[in-house]
């Protein structure tokens, strides 16, 4: 039965071993400790989700990518393809009342019914920060910043931010009159580089003056982030209400800079396939992998949609796509000890022996007795433990243990107190 | 919008608070920190699963109540409803050449399309322990006492543990040429305490002895536990090869009677509707809640099925569920400083200074500058800091920070040193 296809994993799923689940550990374990110090307070949202409410803000592209059935009662539902659209409802719904700037962060798996490739899974895990309630640059600086800080821990040292600004570009839209949908549809296009529907699009609409505009803008792009930046403030000079947003996304580069070196690629034509971007948008890119492994910005009007208008802004990683990052960290295995009952009747103390190491804090697996005690060692052994504490029908009698130091091959008898001693130091 | 019923979270789905999640942390941080000292590795599993891999164990209870449908390439797949199955599979394919005894563990949501009710929730957390490749009678031994450790180091002390032993029950079905099928069956209608199923189909099977035994076996339960293993030991003392069953489950029991005093209690008759058992089985319950917050036991035949005949035990413990026990921690907010830059133009000192205390393992949380200081300061207090660190041009230019104790409201200016010590101190 075990050649039987029908009951391995399915495609694009993840079945995890010890040694992969312990890289990815790494990571959101790391995360755990910026949502602490950062004080992005977790919370939990739903892997199901209504069709209505996903459809809402997802976007085209995921939108035929989903994993929707009809559940028991006939309703249309869908495994959440992103974690963003969920916590902005848990914020302007159950949480409206809290304190602003509010942060929450979660650590989720998602689901899309992608073509499996390299870093690109049907489920897997992200790690969210998000920050709501709060317009003013130093979100969007925050938000940067735990991104960076986050790689960096991690051990990245070789990664590349992208980083555009979706503001900019509806504020142009709706300087030619494009309505909100419109502008989704554009931007959406924009992401996946569908050139001559966008032409057709705008000259349909006759705006050949905006199609013009967004092809110049698309060809700015590059690391001389300032000259870019103010080109591309030059191109949008006739454009009410514009220079605001150049202004922030300056100074946004600016904290980038400073803090990055020369990894920062400016795109003013960049999009991203979630429909609810409002402002400064970006990715981030490790070297050994070719598609973002973070990506996030500013979506001012997503609240609203669930009847709080405030601002908010957030980033999510993709944890089993980060681990296969040329400098991902490695899983490591923790020091333990083997604890070797000689037979079956010397259990009771020797379960209390390793109660009283695992209060100290020290990992101990129990090896149960085999035919003889050489034998026990031995399936012991391979485990790797750093020690083993021998527990027989004399120590038990003298309540102290047999400790043997694996590496040594010395043993000697002791007290718990003396063993532990040596195990820790 | 926000009140539009088609994108609220879905009946039985859970979306918690910062709060209500900060207790389930408790629960699985607590399950986590018992892996790592028992040497349980965490692996993932798949949330999805082929419909045809879930259907060999789960039972006809559960078979119903399942949240399946068919992929976007016609396949019929299933939202996990439990977790053991998968890992048993994990464990005879890609981990087969681990060496045994080998320990698994997860953390994993699981969905079942029952009724909602106070507990019981289409989707939920469970923490899972699993221990592969021991027949020993410690490993029954081990199972339980990580699962009364979890209980009591979480600040349960009124639980109770009801115990059974479902391969008494096969053996003796199995005495009376009942194949194992039919045992799965009888077995599920005893756990839904189906009595007159059982009887016409006993009867069919003109198996009136067995039927005789059965309902004696049942009439066994209670608190006097040696007594009725003793009286069902007598009830059972023709079948073959019964005796060292017995045997086992005594020495269990003595484990148990010595860890938990009076609050075990035996039933002969105890099933549980998963059909993969095959030994020992036990519930743990919790004041406060009706339905079990822990259960599991032997499964030696599991494995098989993947092709790896290794015998196997494990339990799983609904965290959702537990929390909701009377005795249940409760969450508690840790303690952290506000900072709070005077206006934007402090923000790269103001950051500077949160990453050093942030070094330091102390969580801050960033207040963007309101209108003015004082309104700034009063949105941060809300939060409920215990000091506030208040960055101004002058600590900007001099390299210190004005701190201020919010419980006492005293405030000075000294260096980021001294404020660090006076915040851990």
């Amino acid at each position: 039965m075990k050649d039987d296809a029908s009951i391995q994993p399915l495609r694009g799923f993840r079945e995890l071993t010890p040694e992969e689940f312990g890289k990815k550990a790494i990571v959101t374990s790391k995360a755990k400790e910026l949502f602490r110090l950062y004080g992005y307070e977790e919370v939990e949202i739903p892997t199901l989700e209504p069709l209505n409410l996903i459809e809402l803000k997802v976007g085209e592209e995921i939108k035929h990518r989903m994993f929707r059935f009809k559940d028991l009662s006939g309703r249309d539902v869908v495994l959440r393809p992103e974690g963003t659209i969920s916590i902005a409802r848990l914020m302007a719904t159950k949480l409206k009342a809290i304190s602003l700037p509010a942060r929450l962060s979660y650590v989720a798996n998602m689901f899309r019914y992608d073509e499996p490739q390299r870093g690109r899974f049907r489920e897997h895990t992200q790690v969210g920060f998000e920050l709501f309630g709060s317009g003013s640059v130093l979100a969007e600086v925050e938000i940067l910043e735990i991104a960076l800080r986050l790689l960096r821990q991690l051990g990245f040292k070789d990664f590349r931010v992208k980083i555009g600004h979706e503001g900019i570009l509806r504020k142009t839209m709706s300087h030619f009159d494009v309505p909100p949908d419109k502008q989704d549809m554009l931007l959406g296009m924009l992401d996946r580089n569908e050139w001559d529907p966008i032409k057709s699009e705008l000259r349909q609409q006759e705006k050949i003056e905006l199609l013009g505009l967004l092809e110049r803008l698309s060809g700015l792009k590059g690391s001389e982030a300032e000259a870019i930046v103010n080109e591309a403030k030059e191109v949008l000079k006739g454009i009410d209400g514009i220079e605001p947003l150049f202004d922030a996304f300056r100074q946004i580069i600016g904290f980038l800079h400073a803090n990055t070196g020369n990894r920062v690629v400016v795109d003013m034509g960049f999009a991203r396939g979630l429909e609810y971007y409002t402002g400064m948008i970006f990715e981030i890119y490790v070297k050994g992998l070719e598609i973002a492994v973070a990506g996030g910005g500013r979506y001012d009007g997503l609240c609203k949609l669930f009847g709080l208008d405030i601002p908010a802004i957030g980033f999510a990683l993709g944890v089993d796509r980060l681990v296969l990052g040329d400098e991902a960290p490695e899983a490591y295995k923790e020091a333990f000890v083997s604890l070797v009952p000689v037979t079956e009747a010397n259990y009771e103390y020797a379960f209390e022996v390793g109660n009283e190491l695992r209060k100290k804090g020290i990992p101990v697996i129990t090896e149960f007795p085999a035919k003889s005690l050489s034998s026990t060692m031995e399936k012991a052994s391979k485990k790797g433990p750093k020690f083993a504490i021998i527990i027989g029908d004399k120590e038990a009698s003298t309540k102290t243990v047999t400790i043997k130091d694996m590496r040594s091959g010395v043993q000697e008898v002791c007290t718990i107190d003396v063993a532990v001693r040596k195990i820790c130091g």
